[in-house]
């Protein structure tokens, strides 16, 4: 499964320009980074979108925009997708999400304090909370980095996210996960081993996405 | 698989206009439609998403707006993915996606031609072509219909596109599809659907997705 980290504090702390940050030392370390970032209101695809905004006022649920050094996409909601909604539905070839807010998510989170700005950090007791990057010394339970220091939060990262994370099976029946006893887990991902072994192309596989319609 | 119509014309011929009568028609009779445009400028997704526009910046790989009624996401790709590759790596829950120009695709096609803006169909002779949608009577070997006869045109659609395809299992490797030989295809499938019946809610499953990594 793609770990998420959420990048949290208060707002005007300073998470889109760590994020910033963390992205090229992601990208120089060899990881493919998908972000996530909320927003209340309605979202404007503009120019060149005119016609894909004509799709989906006729009631297309998602419309995409194929363009040379880009693909856009616009897809109708009942409410607010979260971060673990959008990893397990639309991302498939990153090796991290780093989403942006999102505080009351249960994923490892970084959190942004600048004493200049905000009176107290909003994480302290967060279980999740892998570090903190701030301009002055906290402690609070986990290790605190000053907010330039991409380098060390991206090792945190690694040690204790990217680095953990299995080999693991998941079945989605009809878009919804379908938990999977242990024993069933198991037993699943060893038999597809068996069949996959008899493919070409499946030796040396990080993922394998099966799909039965 | 989920089925790729093709509406082709010249430019100018009323491609946009087409889809946006055929998608009511098809949300009406409850199917779930996708749409593709290309385009050869750039992407932009304005306000609200300056912050996302500075994790692309960055090196984001894929960024994601999450919003109350919509889901944005902006994809950084080497060159133009074609509908074929975009229905294959991002979309799950439509029964039928449009594909708006694209007349070089393999694909199931319904031109529209308006005798008033151009001389000749651009489609005499592709064995892909399901209907035409003319304001002048054509023999091109395909049903001729009324720019606003989408009814019609979805008839054909639903007859001939949407009806025929049926259960199907698809692989994986790392993003890149894997030919199945009919004999894998189908001993997959059968021992794939011996093991799922054991789980709860597969049993009228449209649709089942197993990843291993």
């Amino acid at each position: 499964m793609i770990p998420i980290v959420a990048v949290v504090g208060k707002s005007n702390s300073g998470k889109t320009t760590l994020i910033e940050k963390l992205i090229p030392e992601l990208n120089k370390r060899g990881y493919r980074v998908a972000t996530v970032k909320h927003h209340n209101h309605a979202l404007e695809i503009d120019t060149p979108g005119k016609d894909s905004w004509r799709h989906k006022q006729a009631g297309a649920q998602t419309t995409f925009i194929s363009t040379p050094g880009e693909l856009g996409m616009v897809h109708s909601v009942d409410s607010d997708m979260t971060p673990i909604e959008i990893r397990d539905r639309f991302i498939d070839n990153a090796d991290l999400v780093l989403a942006e807010g999102f505080k009351q998510l249960s994923v490892p989170k970084i959190e942004v304090f600048r004493s200049c700005a905000h009176a107290e950090p909003v994480s302290a007791g967060d279980e999740n909370l892998l570090a903190i990057a701030s301009d002055t010394d906290l402690d609070i339970g986990a290790p605190c980095c000053g907010l330039n220091d991409s380098e060390r939060l991206v090792d945190i990262i690694e040690q204790q996210v990217i680095n953990i994370t299995g080999p693991d099976i998941i079945v989605h029946v009809d878009g919804v996960q379908v938990p999977l006893k242990p024993f069933i887990h198991d037993f699943m991902r060893n038999a597809l081993q068996g069949m996959l072994r008899a493919l070409k192309g499946c030796e040396d596989a990080k993922r394998i996405d099966i799909t039965i319609k």
